[in-house]
This record gives structure tokens, sequence and C-alpha cells, in this order.
């Protein structure tokens, strides 16, 4: 017997689109739980005590978290339509590449909720993240290891997606395709595979919900 | 024929340890190369030209960077004595663990370069981090993830040997014993296992140094 798999996870987090994508490229039947993050649930306290954040796979009553970790088990655990290559080393520049996006990719977030100089530094650390990230494309091949979507395609997502709903909230603009054409080219690929199309959030509602947090956060322009 | 195997690491860094643990715990021989931070070498800005960090692991002449990532390639390259458990559900267990001590570790350091107010916030952040690791290990095993030496294990070696030298250079307690029972049983079947005991950096040699970091940075007491 299949044993029952939950997702809890907030409709925007680009976090929890992560181990949406990786399910559905896996075939994977589950339940959705969506999650208030301004008022947590006891199953989400139960389930991630130390950091209380979603996403959290629940598989056969058992948590994971940590969008990255549940990545690794869904492939482990679902070894078909493998979503890390399987050389060792091509999986560790995977694996670097992966790390890199999750310890910088923070920094791309503030763009959107501050203003003034604190903007200004914002857009430039920003810049300087999507500098790399091009220089570390191959530009050669339609995604990041290949012809096929591997975990580091879903790990760059937010940046596929969420970084251009960013700048039209914050009102600034990092991402000038002429100067990242690799990074351009490899945008409309994600872009254009059913997987991302069909489960990304909706755009307007992002920009709506974004905008009263900027205005929350920075005041009304 | 066996591809040839180098480290390029520092003695002081419990990142490039790591490495050292993994190699020496798999029977793989390898030379070992000092590089010289405050003067990077060609080769480490040849292997590493993101980061420009030790340890970059060479392997036929090809880097891999990032210790975290250089042990899952160890483990997958040489699957013998595993690091990392066979279950996909005690792997994820395994990374979290991981990936806790990789986000929050480097909160550990500052105690040994603050002083005053600041030193005191390093504290209360480290005590905090601390009692994380307490609650999250089962107590009932002589190692993390049971009775053999795991990749977790050689993750948290830096709280089992450098924390207490940088509590020193800093002139203050951090970790006392009787608060952290479990913490503390562990830490002592660290320093009794072998691939350890037997591949530390020198205490001595690390206090002199760091206390000169020290005095460069807040000044003599």
């Amino acid at each position: 017997m299949e044993e029952e798999v939950k997702l809890i996870g907030t409709w925007l987090s680009p976090y929890s689109c992560r181990v949406i994508w990786a399910l559905k490229l896996k075939g994977i039947s589950y339940e959705y739980i969506e999650e208030d993050l301004s008022n947590k649930s006891a199953l989400l306290l139960q389930y991630n005590p130390v950091h209380k954040k979603v996403p959290v796979l629940v598989h056969g009553g058992k948590p994971i978290c940590e969008s990255m970790i549940i990545l690794e088990y869904i492939d482990e655990t679902w070894p078909h339509n493998p979503l890390l290559p399987s050389d060792p080393y091509e999986r560790a520049k995977a694996r670097f590449l992966i790390k890199f996006i999750e310890d910088k990719g923070r920094t791309l977030w503030p763009i959107y909720r501050t203003k003034g100089e604190e903007q200004e530094k914002a857009v430039k650390e920003s810049l300087e993240i999507l500098q790399t990230i091009e220089e570390n494309i191959s530009g050669e091949k339609k995604f990041w290891m290949g012809d096929d979507i591997s975990m580091v395609d879903i790990a760059y997502g937010g940046v596929a997606y969420w970084l251009d709903v960013m700048e039209q909230v914050g009102g600034v603009k990092v991402f000038e395709p002429h100067k990242f054409p690799r990074l351009s080219s490899w945008i409309r690929n994600f872009k254009e595979a059913s997987v991302f199309k069909d489960n990304l959030p909706d755009r307007e509602k992002m920009v709506a919900v974004l905008k009263h947090r900027r205005e929350m956060i920075v005041g009304t322009v």
C-alpha cells in the first residue's frame, strides 16, 4: 500500500513550489495543506519545531523539513525521473549551484520591501548575485544540467518567476535581459516547461499581497 | 589506476578538517596543500572562483568545493564505510541536522572576536543554538545517527573542539556541561574517537593565532 503524502505549504512561497514541482515531475499524488504563517497551525509546530517554517512534506505520518532536503528525499524515495545526475562529480556540481542560491537567494528579496539607500544597496547586491549566476550557466543546454529538468532548475525557480514580481512591487529594475543573456534564455525555457507553467502562483494575486506588505513596511509612496 | 586526490585547506579550519576526517574514515590517500588565505594561491582562485574559499578537494584534476558537498561526493565516490544512513528518511534527518549547523554554526564564532555588549549578544545567540542542538540529540546513541560516526558528527566537529578554544580566547563561558548533558556526552565520544583525536589542529597553536586575531580586532584588554 502506498503511504499517504501531504504537503504543508503557502501558495506564495517559492520554497513550497519547489516541492510541488518535484512531486509533479515524479507523478506522486499528494494532499496540499495551505498554512497561515500569521497564525501557525499546531500541525506545523509539531512537524517543524526547530524552524516553524513551510514547506513540510509528511510521508506516511513522518515529517521532512527544508525544501532542498525534501527534494533529495523525494529523489531517493521515488528514483524514477531522477532530479540529480547519476555521476558523483555532476551531482557535486549540481549541489554547488543549489547551495549558492540557497545561501544567496534571500539577498534578492529585499528589493521589494525597501526604499532609498537601503533599496539601492539591495539592488547592487542582487546584481552581483545575478552576475555570478550568469557566469555559472553553461548557456549550451536547455536546462542547468542538460536537456532535462533537474533539482537545480527547481532550486532557481525563485529567480525565474518571483524576482520579476519583486521588481514590479519595489519599482526597480535589476534584471536587464541583455546583461544576462544565458540566464534570460534559461528563464524562457523554465517558463515554457509545463511543470512550472502549470504550477506557479497567480501573478496578480502575488503583486497585490506583496504591495500590501511593502506598504506596511516602508509606507505608501 | 586510482586518480590522484588533493586537498587544499588551512590547518585551523573546521571545514577543512571535515574533509580530512572523511578521507581518513574512507582510507583514501591524499596530498594536503596548505593554503595561505592572506595571500590566496592561483590554484585556489582557479579551482574555487565563486567563493575563493577552502576546502577544495581535487580528484583526478577536477575540483569540488564546499565542505559538505565534498563529503557527499566522497561518500558517493567511495561508498564503503558509509557516512550517511541508507534509509531515505534517516538520510533526510541527517541532512536536516547538518543544514542546521551549516546555517547557524557561524553564529558561534564571534564570541572570540567581540567584547562588551556585542559579545554579550554573541553569547546569548550561541546559547540558543546550543540549546537547539541539545534538544536534537537523542542522547541514547554514541554518535548522532547511531553507533558509528556519520556525516553529522563530522559536521558538528566545530562545536566539539573549536567552541572551547573560542571561549578561552574570548574570555567567556558559553558551554556549561551541566546545561547540555547530551551534547556533553556526544563531545566526549567525539574526542575519544581516533579519527578525530588524531586529526585535530594543535590547541596551543590555535589559541595563539586566535588571540592575535582578537587583539587585531578588538585591541588588547
